[in-house]
């Protein structure tokens, strides 16, 4: 990992590379056979311990559609999906993430995958008539970071609601955009999910070379998922976009209304990483739920590859707002697939809260000689 | 001052009454002769310490539009006004403000606001050919409460430019909206502002009947200015409008591409309070700029008015966003009509930073039985 | 009435004077009494043939709030009224205007409106207890130009919903703006709603000193009524504002999902006149529904008044738009106070269609030498 | 091409099928080599009589950036791009289209490009160097339709001016989006472009099965190109996104207040087709510009594929307004690969104006037994 001088600055403050500044000394092993290709994160299952309060959350709050439900499980999709659902509420006794689901391009992608998790030694779990209602043969497997992934082609089409404007909210969720996954050792991930076909198009370092997070994506947005540094494997959010920004101001004044402001974790704001509009929730387990809208396409195979310096106050909010520190430590477990929490390993690297928050951390607006900026009312 | 229990409460969580619920024990003397009728907050004059620096940010980052200038003075309008400016920025040693300035209905009001003052004993100064550029007859006082109010009828017309879209920017400031004042007795500024024909529109109260701020208009709005609690007399900010909510958040994207971002002190955000969204910026020299939008119609003689409760959360941010200390405590010394500080009193009543922010402080989300909600992640 | 050449020209293409350019050689009356104190229009009361596809319309479509309804009538409020209602439906034979009614300032006003229009010779009848719900003392009358208006104060207050962000839809109706009458000789209607203390904001004439429109104020926003060109007394539209266009815009996409698309009649758009967003509806008898947003403040007795000239094809619609015929020959008929349809009288002066639209017509984009622009694709 | 009848009807009134429903008794050959691997669109080059003028247009009124210019061309792009140019202006005799430029995955996609269109016959040159600046080797074809058609990858990389809000407008152009082509037999341009890579993602047609438009995608929106039917080869359009629905109506109201209101051709209007937001502008040589925005994904390969029936008064425009007619005849010559026009052919099918406007043409809002929905006010 080269130091952030040696690149090319921007104007905007940030750096851009031709290729991910990313490293590491401590690779997962390469497999020799192709992996699948994947298209798109197509949906999420999470476990609930309440089902009907979070169905209130994300159906009556947040507007989500059912395509089907039951007393155990609750399928949804925003607006524009023709795909069966994009979430997942499973009735369990511990709040957790069961699977991260992603679509592929074609069936024979299934075959690839279990290849490729074979013969990296994870455990994998293969059923024709797929895990879930609605997908047919799929994959589950426990990745090599722990994390619960699926691969599936085979999806029961539904109707594309995004003309239904009759049935839109004010803050109508119209997209599943990405995953957020924690993990100690971001380098090591980023490598890994490379070797999956993922692209890195963003990433948070300093100047030693210490990674803080990384964007990864399969569709050409700014991530399918990303790598953020902390104890892992946990779920740090999963995000659906809405078309404009006053759709995620609707949420909040909706929120306001039925006084659930308390669910408002962080934001809105402008991010600096990926430039979209965003919005940090909480749902009734604790599950963080990012509302999200306007990036960019990165969709060429030379889309520069930006690095953000942690210390520049303005990557995490372009505005400099602060970034509350529950956002930073809090996250959901992961479930093997046998339906147990995966053990946490605990991050060694610094942490992004540590280096930029509080008396020992600083950041600055300006990256100028002899005046740095300072965001005010801000210094507790 | 009754119990805020003893009113009607709304389905939104604050309380409304017919009449403003607010009286005191130290009223200034009502004089016998009539107050002057007063349309509008129309401009402020304030000392800035750097005229080049100051003009770069209402100019270049806010794009208001200069009527006028020199040496020592720039004039500023805003894309809807036709009367020659709403701000005037002047050169001096030390950044404060000058005065706060209201336009009445007519010619004649400029008489009777020297009657009404002059019996309340305060300093008046009256000069026919304006104290600024582009304004007429007018008078300058002291007034009861330390602040320099001026009244004018004769003002310069110049061309409403609302038409003039090739010269909007994406954060296009149309109005001067409010001015508002930090003052250290709430009732008796907001009694004596009654008198001067202001009308309450909302306030903030605890239990016991002190009172935090209060809101009073003269246009149909829901203010022309306000009375905040605190030390003074000074001034704690001036509010311009923006037609649409996207158009302050332009203003926060330019602030963080000119990594100016930390000119941003506390939003964007929904004010509880007047309902409308809300960004707090910090001038050059510290001066308190609001931009604002989409507060509600007052006009009716018996405009319901509102009271919050102060430790209900939403009633500064209806997402229940924290406000930064520094919006608390900070805030812009005034001038008497010599040009000199005028001296502060302290505040005697509780702080509303005291009693809603840090350990002491208690605020909810939701006022119910049992469970009362709190902000994840701003526990510090 | 000068000519359009006499004027000051502005930036922007249209005139501006000091006071309403209008004169008529034909005045009613000017009353020896004062005239009643008008705060604001309040409502409107129609009549419509089939109260359950009204009630579809305006309720399920536009989604406003009904405070009160039996089989005959439904009483309708948008989200920003604390008065009982802005929309009477009521069920009747023939779909008609029972009346346009206004807020005045005191009870005492009742009075003076009863003494204005007894002066005048009209038909006048008061109700100590109301004429519909919600609303106590009041008086109805046929005003000397034929239209049915009532005048009110006292109204029962009902919860202003403005906070409820859980009750709006994409399109919600915030306030109600204007009416809009059609008058065959607008000098002479004009004058006398002056008389009634109005204040014209802009009009619409041509060089011969013709008027084809002019816009009326009681509060300070571009109009509480307008007087347009054509055979009447007719209703020309009654208007709602949103917040923001997107309001609007979500409308149009409702009622293409609806596919009740052929509800649009015009718009949306820009207009040139008001400088406001707006968008015509017709509901299910063919009443015409305004939505509009983002006028000037008027509040000055010097207000600029706006001229605007017809044959500048930005008039109606800032982009050039052309204006739909039936925009211009359709219109509501009204009830006098027995509920029998007031006769019409035609218009003798020109019509703004005939003059601006089709092979007699002339319309332009530019007033220069050499080159006015012409609208591409309109040219039929 | 089977009848619409025959197909699963949404309940948003349009048909979805799993594969394009269109044939061709008129194939093109395919090619025995693969196709080159098509990332987007990437730029169109295009010719202006006056450059000045132009520059004026689509710089100063719509805000592209320039990258570099000279006397006789001006390289433009959009705020979100990083390759060097979205479009480039040339100064030439006669208004024309030089090029449709589109970018590949690989430098080797190159000769397959080369490969694919000799096996066809076409015309071919391959420049190493480039035909424009700023673009590397590249190969530019006369299409079997007759356009001139551009390949490259090598290209200059440019900052991405994305988080560069200090240069926004309030109708910023983000992204180019696609083109559309006329060509008189869209079943057969449907089919080639399809061997070329290109997905259908909608269509419009008749119960008889006559094609009069369709849209072809690259990249995962709904499209790059088009294929309208008309007199060809011709170019109806060129598209550019903006982030959301206010910025393309801030266009129309600069274009007002520049008094080029003539320059809107058609709309603001929602599209049915592409369910995006949409405005069709002229430059000053009557060159098409489309302003877009908010479309759909469709990178899955089983993405569902929309029909519209041409009677369907919502598919052009969910609002149903009127579709110009200048929108249907008028589009742009393009040129060879000499700088010569290319020679038009006639449609033969039935014209999409012909059968929906005017006293031939019907079109239906709701397609319901016994009552379908007029427009009202457009019956001219």
């Amino acid at each position: 990992m080269s130091e952030l001088k040696g690149r090319e600055k921007t104007s905007s403050g940030f750096y851009v590379t031709k290729e991910a500044p990313i490293n590491t000394d401590n690779p997962i092993k390469t497999p020799s056979v192709p992996a699948p290709d994947i298209l798109r994160c197509a949906y999420m299952e999470i476990v609930v311990t309440d089902l009907a309060k979070s169905r209130e959350f994300y159906v009556d709050v947040l507007g989500l559609t059912v395509t089907e439900e039951d007393e155990n499980a609750i399928y949804l999709r925003s607006l524009e999906e023709f795909i069966h659902h994009n979430l997942v509420l499973r009735k369990g006794p511990v709040a957790a993430v069961a699977v991260f689901s992603y679509r592929v391009r074609t069936p024979e992608d299934i075959d690839k995958a279990v290849a490729f998790y074979t013969e990296l030694g994870c455990r994998v779990e293969r059923r024709k008539e797929g895990f879930v209602k609605g997908i047919g043969d799929s994959v589950r497997v426990e990745d090599p970071l722990g994390f619960p992934f699926e691969f599936f082609y085979e999806v029961e089409h539904v109707e594309r609601l995004a003309w239904r404007y009759d049935l839109y909210t004010p803050g109508a969720l119209v997209r599943l955009d990405h995953f957020n996954q924690v993990t100690p050792d971001v380098p090591r991930a980023v490598r890994h999910y490379q070797d999956l076909g993922f692209r890195v198009t963003e990433d948070i370092q300093d100047e030693d070379g210490t990674v803080y997070a990384a964007w990864l994506r399969a569709k050409p947005t700014v991530h399918d998922t990303a790598a953020t540094g902390g104890d892992g494997p946990r779920m740090h959010h999963v995000a659906f976009s809405t078309h404009e920004k006053h759709n995620i101001l609707a949420i909040c004044d909706k929120l306001g209304a039925l006084r659930l402001s308390d669910k408002i974790e962080r934001g809105p704001g402008r991010h600096g990483v990926s430039n979209a509009f965003y919005l940090y929730l909480r749902d009734p387990d604790g599950h963080r739920v990012e509302i999200y809208t306007q990036d960019y396409y990165t969709g060429d195979p030379d889309n520069p590859v930006v690095t953000w310096d942690v210390h520049d106050n303005q990557r995490r909010d372009w505005w400099g707002n602060p970034v509350v520190p529950s956002w930073y430590t809090d996250a959901s477990r992961v479930l093997d697939l046998d339906g147990n929490l995966q053990p946490i390993v605990a991050r060694t690297d610094e942490s992004e809260m540590a280096v930029t928050i509080g008396a020992d951390g600083f950041s600055y607006t300006r990256d100028e000689e002899g005046e740095k900026g300072f965001k005010l009312g801000n210094t507790l």
